[in-house]
């Protein structure tokens, strides 16, 4: 504690971040959790997306520049329907917003990071990755490109 | 995304919602996961509290408009050195700011949500109040009131 109560010098590697861009829930019915993250908490809904390839169903609402991403599996065959049938319904990821993901990718597996996705691929919202809860301190952690960023291009996203 | 829904009509309880204050991370030591989380992910350092009440010490890393909280025991005693134990780090909770905690928790109580606090306690950064997971899909949900509002002078936080 009297170690750490001033922000110490950045490292070397340090890149200054961007915002949470969304938390994800996973949940067994996108439905019936609208009915209490839109109606009674009372966050903005945004959007429902059916991801066919990555077999979920999936809503956005908005809190402020930040997103919380209802994640429901439509089948029993993916990780995050086995989340789901093992660990209940709950907390699945955070996503923070980088600049350039591949460059990002790059040092954070020059730290040691162990990386779920080494390069960037195609998300519902632009491009994404995923590190490790291992390295994470038992977070997924998703990271996803800024608009109009490198990657964007790569992966053949239109234009802005 | 072909069947992607337009935003419906908001029901009669309905409040716009702030942001993301912070998401909450359950960690063994805060040396540790600062290393993960602010010298290799980035996210800028910004305080490390000792909340002796609780018996944690926490640090605030931000991320834009919201915060990382990582959360560290500092005995077995406690409701998160429990969570701890029998789940090892992870995700703890997420908190969202409201303009007014006690209307808010009044609102959620008739709606039927299961309330821990069911009026407004001093948390380390304003007023808050906690909803339980068995209410929000599995995920514990904190509230903050944000500055200025009618809790920070009923609980004695000083002035603006």
């Amino acid at each position: 504690m009297a170690r750490t109560r001033q922000a110490p010098t950045p490292p070397p590697t340090f890149v200054a971040r961007g915002r949470i861009h969304h938390v994800a829930i996973v949940v067994r019915s996108l439905e019936e959790s609208l009915a209490f993250y839109r109606d009674i908490l009372g966050l903005p809904f945004e959007t429902v997306m059916d991801i066919p390839q990555d077999r979920v169903r999936i809503a956005f609402l908005s809190a402020a520049d930040s997103k919380i991403e209802l994640v429901e599996p439509t089948d029993d065959t993916t990780g995050v329907a086995r989340f789901l049938a093992s660990k209940g319904e709950g907390f699945h990821h955070v996503c923070f917003e980088v600049p350039n993901l591949t460059e990002e990718l790059t040092r954070l597996g020059i730290d040691g990071v162990e990386l779920i996705d080494t390069a960037p691929r195609r998300g519902a919202e632009g491009p994404v990755a995923f590190l490790h809860p291992r390295s994470c301190h038992g977070v997924l952690v998703e990271l996803i490109e800024a608009p109009g960023g490198p990657a964007w291009r790569s992966l053949g996203y239109p234009a802005a």
